[in-house]
């Protein structure tokens, strides 16, 4: 599974001591020569390798990512451009390749230096450890608070998509302290990965939220290689394109369910929207809201929750269109309003998550969300970690 | 204190059966005839007595205020707006006045029907109690979750503004699951107590938040009947303004203090933003972040998290302007982040609050917010209560 299920691919993951106890350092490299992509937080506060890591996609086609868990690297100002800048330049010369076909990716607390004095030593480490089956502790060394690594497979006839992914707390959309790395043998000419992972990511890590923050880290990674040796083809492209999603929608569902202190999940769909953005906004907008998160803690089929959430949708500089008397809302498989009337009858919220489907009856937008509930573990673990 | 603090005004606050050991049904009116205005929440899943005070808004001058807590009567239907109506035809009846000069405002469980059988035999009760010392009665008789009443009082030379609120959860920007009532006997014409009300709310109800939620019902009422008999000057004026906003001030604050589960609260100051659109809109980032808030909860300076959220205020359809290397931060007093480079030192959080003062150094704009912390009691409260 992972990074390197897909032929060309090795990875390591080592303890650099940025972590106390765990693996904290990532590599993952093509043995070929690949083209690759990748997507950014859009947090305005980007951290320092997320702004190197836009530097060399403008440059060259990434060949490795290196990645530390422990520190963000963000809000280091420009000590921290230096330290993500060796970091790169360290892990080309180890690995030789040039410094801009590196990608950096960082995670952990903000606002604290990266301590070069041990990333930079342990690189050599993990630089010599890379293999074919390093995929899994690769995925171990990226992890802060997740309780689990998050690996992801897809297979078509004659290749393969695997990823790897972290993140439990601060995911939302334009992927907040969320980093995932998806690698495939599959070929794709030089520029072309970056449509792919965009409408990918979009429908995936773009539409998962824990608890409504945005990160300054968050990075998806694409490196494709063609080392599988199948010729290129239109069939074969639309296999690659629902491998690559399934990967994605396999990890952003797993960072849902492993989301700080979740213990219960929900599926939102929105449907009769005045348009997909206005679906999405009102989606989103019930997958953050506290109180629909905070019932669902409780099993509370508290659909009032749901509509107060969905009538409150930020969009275009005021709410997303909605008439109260139109609206039908199911939870849990259960009609609990119907075009307007509230139907007297009582969901039960059982087993690991439920649906949640709401028909605006406006219009054709539709879109989708899934969101895990707010738990005291989630107060606990922000509450006393330094992140 | 309170509403009946003003001349002319009389109210009252009785036990109905909607709540099941706390009063749940007051009255406001005014003795002679006053001029006034409201002020609604932004959700569009607006609540029936919201529907019907605006429509007699439209219609007449209002001189009393009918508030009921235990039902929201929000996603009620057709129905709900029927027991809405019916309760502002009751309450006219036992006043002698018009059911368009009559507002209606409930709070309390979303899509549960009113129990018109409730609360139309105790509008007599409440109408025969109405009295120039009932305004502490009719404070309680709003509340929900609140742990105690919320009155707040202004005076100037020759008159008096006194208020009310309710609101603990939900409490956010365009008036979460708020309500307030504020009278004054300074005299004001037909007309001009909604350009008033609208600037007091925008810098007091409108910056707060407790869990960022958006409510069905949130009302804010302002009655002006002149009963103090001083003559009108620009002065007189000049001092109302001050002495709404001081009210509106000053219940906002107890609100917050109140909020749901609330141990600490962190006033929040922006400054040096490209407009103050954006300044609001940053600082009402940092206000609701799940992140900042445990933080606070945790008692953890964690201003890492402030700046993430700093950098991802959603505005015009992408994040509010920031740079990174030139923001300066200021927590609790002690400056963590200067013009983009972290300080090393370690703010304590003590005592019930803290600042937080945040300069973008790019323009002019500047907003303030008060929020809370988000503590395990706020899950405690929400998981299990019905609201």
């Amino acid at each position: 599974m992972s990074v390197t299920a897909a032929n060309g691919f090795v990875a390591s993951g080592v303890h650099s001591g940025l972590r106390r106890n765990a693996p904290d350092l990532a590599l993952v490299r093509s043995l070929v020569p690949a083209t690759g992509a990748a997507m950014f937080t859009a947090n305005r506060m980007q951290a320092a390798p997320v702004v190197i890591s836009k530097e060399h996609l403008e440059l060259a086609e990434p060949q490795a990512v290196v990645i530390n868990s422990g520190s963000a690297n963000a809000a280091t100002g420009l000590r921290g451009e230096l330290d993500a800048r060796a970091t790169a330049a360290e892990t080309a010369r180890l690995l030789g390749l040039a410094v801009e076909e590196i990608l950096v990716l960082s995670t952990g607390v903000i606002g604290k230096r990266l301590e070069l004095d041990k990333v930079l030593p342990s690189l050599r480490t993990a630089a010599a450890s890379l293999s074919e089956t390093g995929g899994a502790d690769a995925a171990e060394a990226i992890l802060t608070t997740d309780t689990h690594a998050k690996q992801a497979l897809a297979n078509a006839p004659g290749f393969t998509v695997g990823g790897m992914a972290k993140g439990s707390g601060m995911i939302h959309p334009n992927l907040a302290t969320m980093l995932a790395v998806v690698t495939t043998d599959y070929p794709l000419n030089a520029g072309e990965a970056h449509e792919f992972l965009r409408t990918a990511v979009d429908e995936t890590f773009n539409a998962i939220s824990v608890d409504g923050e945005c990160s300054t880290n968050d990075t998806v990674v694409l490196l494709a290689n063609g080392a599988s040796g199948i010729t290129r083809s239109a069939a074969g492209d639309a296999a690659f394109d629902e491998c690559l999603r399934a990967v994605c929608a396999d990890l952003a569902g797993q960072i849902v369910a492993d989301g700080e202190g979740a213990t219960f999940t929900a599926e939102i769909s929105v449907s009769g929207a005045a348009s997909d953005l206005e679906a999405k906004a009102i989606a989103r907008r019930i997958a953050t809201s506290p109180l629909v998160k905070t019932a669902l803690f409780g099993r509370d089929a508290n659909w009032g929750r749901v509509l107060a959430a969905a009538g409150s949708a930020p969009y275009n500089g005021g709410y997303a269109q909605l008439d109260p008397d139109c609206v039908t809302l199911d939870l849990a498989g259960v009609r609990v309003v119907d075009a307007g009337a509230p139907q007297d009858v009582e969901p039960e919220l059982i087993g690991a998550g439920c649906t949640i489907v709401l028909d605006l009856a406006l219009g054709d937008g539709s879109a989708s969300y899934l969101t895990s509930d707010l738990s005291y573990d989630y107060v606990r673990i922000n509450a006393d970690y330094r992140s």
